[in-house]
């Protein structure tokens, strides 16, 4: 059995306490947070506290908090020489108050606290400094279903930074498309299910071997259509970046 | 019965064949190409033929070919007052010769010879100019399994113009994504679940709503270490214009 404390009451924290629940092999101990009322829901599963210098004994802490908390909140601890990790994309290792063994469980996926999440779509990277913590790390990410990723410092940023073009980037745009599709009455929803078919693509295909249109065959043609139909010039530049950026790519054009 | 004659061998062509087969409302008399080596394949299942002038009587005839080339071959055909569509995106439904009853029937989608593909994924979208030629189009997009949408010219356009967006440019989005993660030895493959994830929460949110990360939130710490990591100049150029992109969405910057 692997013993946890959670703190932060935020997306990550609550979808981690959701999986560890599920699990015969991780006990949460206990769950703090600053303001210990957002935390009333639960306080029939697990205790409860608002209060540091109550924290229960445990094989790991895991600080779900704001990146910007968590070198503060660490050095708070009362205690040393446990396992105390952060689980954020960005935040060094060693902002981790360094009297406590450091380690660092980060969750690569957009989490909200409405959504339904099944962890095994969540990879978690992993970084510790002892091999003992890390596999203690990797068994509760095993326990909740998730695959893991030993990472380092730099491998951790990095893929925060491609998560941002993944992930926010391509929702932006999409919403460029909901604005295109609006400004002529047509409808964004009919784009639905290209926009899951691509996803799908890169799941078996690389995004290099997958790209297909206008841009990559250099047609002259449509693409001036589309130059005329752009009457944002916003959008326009989006347009003329990611299509000069393809042609990048595909050999056609040097930046 | 809608009996259909199919122009093409590509793959918009041999995805509606391989659909239409499956119906019981529809029937392929005859597919034509140029070339009719490249049916061969399907000699045994439909009438092949490479002579414009063999063309047989049928309700619809679906010219599924190169953009540049609708024009041409719909002038060629030996018969008149007949339906006569395109697949096209961008293609005007005028450059289907007027001898005929034109039509366009638009599969919203991203086809390729290879991937198999449900047609309850791909929304058509008709085009045309008797009231009956649509009806037949529609029933034959409801035979397949496929949502429809009557379109105008201009919302067909911005459609193929958005579909570029979500398709093209994001694959792009995640070919950049790939280029970051390789270039610290991280593995792209830990993002797949990442994006796959992002395509799904527009299926029910709008993209406005699923937005969320450092540019909205405006977390200028994230966005310095992120302009520090960016080391392409290019990578960083989209980094930055898709950055202002989500602020000017969600109100924080003008453009
Ligand atoms: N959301 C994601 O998609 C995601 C994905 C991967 C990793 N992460 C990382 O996971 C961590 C938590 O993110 P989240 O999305 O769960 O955050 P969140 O929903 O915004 O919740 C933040 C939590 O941090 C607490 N907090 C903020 N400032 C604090 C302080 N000074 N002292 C103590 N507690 C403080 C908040 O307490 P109150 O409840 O009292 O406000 C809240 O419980 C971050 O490091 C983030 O980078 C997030
Ligand atoms: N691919 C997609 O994802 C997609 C999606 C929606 C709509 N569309 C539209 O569907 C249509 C067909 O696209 P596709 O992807 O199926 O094309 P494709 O795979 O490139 O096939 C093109 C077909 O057109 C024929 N062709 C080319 N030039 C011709 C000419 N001058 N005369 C007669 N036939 C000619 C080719 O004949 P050969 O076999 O002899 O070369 C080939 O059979 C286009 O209008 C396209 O915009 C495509």
């Amino acid at each position: 059995m692997i013993s946890v404390v959670i703190l932060g009451a935020g997306n990550v924290a609550t979808h981690l306490f959701k999986a560890f629940k599920t699990t015969e092999t991780i006990n949460v101990v206990q769950w703090y947070n600053r303001n210990s009322d957002s935390l009333n829901t639960y306080k029939n599963e697990v205790a409860i506290t608002d209060d540091l210098s109550q924290l229960a004994e445990a094989d790991v802490y895991i600080v779900a908090v704001s990146d910007d908390a968590v070198k503060g909140l660490t050095k708070k601890l009362p205690f040393e020489n446990r396992l105390v990790v952060h689980t954020s994309g960005t935040v060094k290792i060693s902002d981790i108050d360094k009297k406590n063994r450091q380690g660092v469980f980060y969750p690569l996926q957009s989490f909200s606290k409405s959504a339904k999440l099944d962890f095994a779509n969540v990879p978690i990277c992993i970084e510790a400094i002892k091999s003992e913590d890390y596999h203690l790390l990797k068994d509760m990410a095993i326990a909740i279903g998730s695959p893991t990723k030993k990472v380092n410092t730099d491998q951790r940023k990095v893929l925060h930074l491609a998560a941002v073009f993944v992930n926010n980037f391509t929702n932006q745009l999409y919403r460029v498309a909901h604005e295109i599709t609006e400004s002529e009455g047509a409808e964004f929803d009919l784009l639905k299910p290209l926009i899951l078919e691509t996803a799908k693509k890169v799941q078996e295909l690389s995004p290099y071997m997958a790209q297909t249109g206008p841009a990559k065959r250099n047609d002259k043609k449509t693409l001036n259509n589309h130059a005329k139909l752009l009457t944002n010039k916003h959008h326009k530049e989006i347009y003329d970046l990611l299509t000069k950026s393809i042609q990048h790519t595909h050999g056609r054009k040097k930046l």
